[in-house]
Parts: C-alpha cells; structure tokens; sequence
C-alpha cells in the first residue's frame, strides 16, 4: 500500500466556517473512498465536534486536533506572527513543519498564511521567492498560472523559478500530461516586453527539455485560454491584474447574458445553461497554492461555499498524491545542472 | 454653424482595404446626416474611386487626396520613417499637420503609425509620453482604459498625464458624463502596489476636483467593468494584458456558450441571444486612441471589418466634436497649477 496522504485543515478560517469547511470536508469523504489519507482537523474541538454531529460526519479518517484561537480576517501580515501562535492556521503549518502533515488548507488571511507559512516552513534551497499559483480552465482542461500577488515586482531568475515551480505543480495535478510554459507578455515576436522578459525566455529555452517543460515563448492575453500552454508565467503585478480581469469580465457577460434572456428563452435553455455554467464554475478552481516552500499550502477562497473548499481539499490530495514535493526537487535538479 | 469637422482616413490600411473602409465611410454618410464633416480620403487615385463606384459611393462630404504607396504590415517602426513618406498613413498625418484635417483615421500598422505621428506632429508641452487609449464596456457605459501598451514602463508623472489626457477623451466623447479616474493595482488599500502607483496615487488625489476628474483610489482588475469608475490609468504592459485577457476571457465563454446550447434552445434563446451579442459587439469598441501628440489619431484595428470601421470613424468624428484638444490643455493648464 502507498503512504497515507496527510492533510492539515484549518477549520476555522473564512466565512462562515467552521460550517463550510466542515461540509466541504464531509463532501470529499463522500467522494473519495480510497482511505489512503487521514484529514486532520485545526479548531475549537467543542466547536469542531458540535458542528461535525450537526453534519452527521463520522469517519476514522479524521482527527481534530485543539487549537484555542483563531487568525482574524482584520489581522495584518505585520503584527500576524506575534498574535497568530496557537491559532487553527499556525497549528497546521507547525504540524506540516513537524512532518505530521503533508500539506496544509486554509480559507483564512491570505496576508497572515503567506507570512506563518514561510517563517515555519522556511524557502527551499535554490528558490530565491516564494510564487502564488492559481488554476485557470482552458480550451483543453486547466492552466497553472503563477505569479498571482506574491511578488509584484521580479527579476528573471524569479520568472525562471516559477516556471520550474509551475510545471512541478502542473505535473503532480496532471500527471498524464506535459507542462507547457509561455510567459505573458504584450507581444509574440522576441523583441517585445521588457529586459527581464528577454532574459528570462533566453534561459527559459535553455531549459526546455522533455524533462522538465516544453518552453513554448511569449503569450499574449488574449491566449491564456486557448490551450496551446498549460503553465502561464508572469509577475505577480500582471498576474493578479489578469486573473481578476478575467473574473471580472466572465461575471459582466453572465449578468449581461442573464438580463438579455427572456423568461421563455431561460426556459427554454435551463439545462443546457445549467451544463455551460457547471464547467465554468469558479469553484472548481478554488484554491491558491504557494509554492516555493519547504512544503506546500493551499489557500482557499475565503469567501467561497462549502463545494469550493470541497475542490481546494481535492487540490490538496491530488498535489500530494502527484508528489509535488519530489517534482520541484527534479525540476531544480535538473535547472542546476544546465545553469 | 459650428465649424467643419475634417477627417483625414488611410483608406489602404488594414486587411480587405480599401473595400472595408470604403464601406466604412458609406455606412458613415448613411447614419451621419449633420453636413458639418468632411472626409478626406487617402489612398491610390484610381483604385479608390473604383471602389467608391463599387459601392456606389457619392457624396459632396467626400474628397479623395491621392497617395501613391501604402505602408506595409511587414514594415518595421524602425525603417517607417525612411519608407513610408508619400504614403497614404504619412499624408493623412501630413494633412493634419498642416491644419486641414482636424484628426487622423488608419487601420494601418500600429507600431509606423504611431512613429510617424509622433514625428510628424510632436509631443506636447507639458506631456511626456505619448498613450494608447482605448474604450472598454463597464455596467453603466463605457470606461476610457489608457496605457495600452505604447509604454511599457512608466514613472508616476506618466500615470499622472495618463490620467489627464484620459479623462479629456472622456469627456468629449461623454459631454453630458464626468470623468471618474482610477489607478489598476492588485489591492484596493493605500498600502498595496509598487511605489510608482503609490506616488502617482498622491498626486491624483491633489489633482482631484470638479474641474478635471473624481479620483476614485485603486481599483483591481475584476472591477474594470463595475462602471463606478470611466477612466482607468496604468502602464502599457499592464493595460495591454488586462484587455487582451479580456477579450480571450469573452471569446473562450462564448465559445463555450455555443457548444452547451442544444439547437432547441439556440431556437428559443436566438433574439435575446442576439441582443446580448449586439450589446458586447467588439466592433462597437473599435479604435484606439494616441493621446499626448499635437492632435489626435486613431487607430482601428487592422482585422476588423467594414461595420467596425465605421464604429472607429464615428469615433474620430466625436472626439472633434467634443473638441478634445482644448479639453486636454484645460487639463493640463489645471494640473500645472496645482503642481
């Protein structure tokens, strides 16, 4: 049998958790029946057990582990790690960091998880920055896309990093597939975008092998949906300004598709609008990953139901499972030997 | 009567021209009956009175000015200057120049027409960079967005001219509505983003006031479209991928809506469905703008079609309306005075 997957959940943060959270994980026991992983469970546990019988939630692939406080979503990344020691949050990671866990979830302070995480789990070796990474669907199944906030101004072994960071991810999701990584730019042709984007594509071809990536060049915006690369790297400027701009813009042509149909039209295509927005549900691609780290944790939305951290939770056995871990080491490995 | 409105259009740029732009201009002379225009056509003599045969094309508010070369698309921003004098793009600029035509019209290559303009009719006083504008669809109107991508990098006192020149376009093509200007970043908090946008952020709320524009803060990139700001400033790059994202982002859901639909629905949804499509038609947002030279020139895009071209026309024929030459020296007179 292969190692049991350990999960470290923080219960407590976002809306409306611990009720969400907990349903979300009550949705993946339901779904996944493979009992090679073991949730464990960051909270109040008088909360925690209260809101577990309230869900009807028994399984013995869970455990709460008792964690007095919890991070508030008013706290600052400035003042997070001196108020945020025995919170549900820090809990997880000190857990991860003692290698009882895995990997760790949240729906708590992006700030606060971002600062705790890299101060327990400390940066890798060789990594210079810790990247943000997002799923984003495509014309052929799913995207990576990073940076998405962490580091809005990079220089181009930051890109570099991200890109092996990127297809490490995009691997251990998809292992049947192969990362293919572009960087974003306002242009296709070589002479485009600024020097750290010349640079970076110089050593990003450099670096292209059936090992790692296929290094497929410049995108432009307009493409990131199109399917031809699977891993889209940029700033974390550019990157949080172009996935906010895509949700924005897809929830300006809802509200716009909605208002124009009439009762009788809606009627009529209920079920295939039902279909069309299932594979376009944000939900689905609930869950940042910070990468970089001596161990992966994973974001959920905070404002997202219980489904979307049902997803974020999947997205965390599936990076387990695919040995995310053991990938960004053979990625850099191999960047090493050609640098 | 109020003065002549002179057009100079590069009837040669773009694919399938000079019959879509002729097109273009009928379809202008059709819906525009005021008779205080006149468009002065560039483009090889005999060619273009053909196809004004063609489309049976007369009009006293027309008048063709021959040119004997074209600009290539192949034809790089370095060598334009060199090889593309005499051309219908040089002589439409030229014209302008030399005060007989009040605005510029091609669907010509972007990266000469920007050169030659920039030669020939100068910069500024006071501006130091010229800006690529454009117009974006938000819930309430239309939104001026600005850079889009003739600046890659810029400084705050571009951002602060970008800013200026962007709400004078707005204002003359919305007379009736205020400019309300906004800064793209990754967050909404003062803390948030480079130091470049937190210094320009300053100086626009200094400048803020009734005579100019409503400095609206920081705005992220999934409220572009939420209408509680018009005028959006960034750099190039950034601007360049946000609109680019967006566009891939409307394509990809449109593609998708279509695959969903069954051909039942598509029958009971076929007017709303047109309606919603008439309502986000790109062609309607046709034409940027190159603000910050000695007269405005608009570019359309090289593959739209001839309704689009008439969009972008029609554009140019507002922006003199609502004299934007003098909106942006008040502009400019106000944030020198406030400097």
């Amino acid at each position: 049998m292969s190692k049991i997957i350990s999960i470290a959940i923080d219960a407590m943060g976002g809306e409306n958790s611990p009720d969400k959270t907990i349903e979300g994980i009550k949705l993946f026991l339901e779904k996944n029946k493979k009992n090679d992983y073991i949730l464990n469970i960051f909270g109040k546990e008088q909360e925690l057990k209260k809101t577990l019988a309230k869900y009807k939630v028994v399984s013995n692939l869970i455990q709460i582990i008792d964690s007095k406080n919890v991070v508030s979503d008013e706290e600052s990344p400035m003042t997070a790690v001196k108020n945020s020691k025995n919170t549900s949050m820090w809990n997880c990671i000190q857990h991860q960091l003692e290698g009882k866990s895995d990997i760790s979830l949240s729906a708590g302070n992006t700030g606060v998880l971002l600062v705790v995480s890299r101060m327990i789990l400390k940066m890798m070796n060789g990594v210079s920055r810790p990247a943000l990474a997002g799923l984003w669907p495509n014309q052929n199944g799913m995207n990576v896309v990073l940076d998405l906030g962490a580091n809005i101004e990079c220089n181009e072994n930051n890109l570099v990093d991200f890109a092996e960071l990127g297809s490490a991810l995009f691997k251990s999701i998809f292992p049947s597939e192969k990362p293919k990584v572009s960087l974003l730019n306002i242009g296709s042709e070589e002479i485009k975008g600024t020097e750290v984007l010349k640079n970076a594509s110089k050593k990003l071809k450099d670096l292209s092998s059936d090992d790692n990536f296929i290094y497929n060049g410049y995108i432009e915006g307009n493409n990131i949906m199109s399917g031809n690369s699977n891993v889209i790297v940029t700033d974390g400027f550019t990157g949080n300004v172009a996935l906010k701009t895509a949700e924005g813009t897809a929830k300006f042509i809802s509200k716009n598709l909605k208002k124009s149909l009439t009762k009788m039209s809606l009627i009529f295509s209920y079920f295939s609008l039902k279909n069309f927005k299932d594979k376009l549900d944000p939900r689905k691609y609930n869950g940042a990953i910070f990468l970089g780290l001596n161990g992966p944790v994973v974001k959920s939305h905070g404002g997202i139901d219980s489904t979307g951290f049902y997803y974020s939770l999947d997205l965390c056995y599936k990076i387990v499972k695919g040995n995310l871990m053991s990938q960004i080491k053979k990625n850099l490995n191999h960047s090493n030997s050609v640098k």
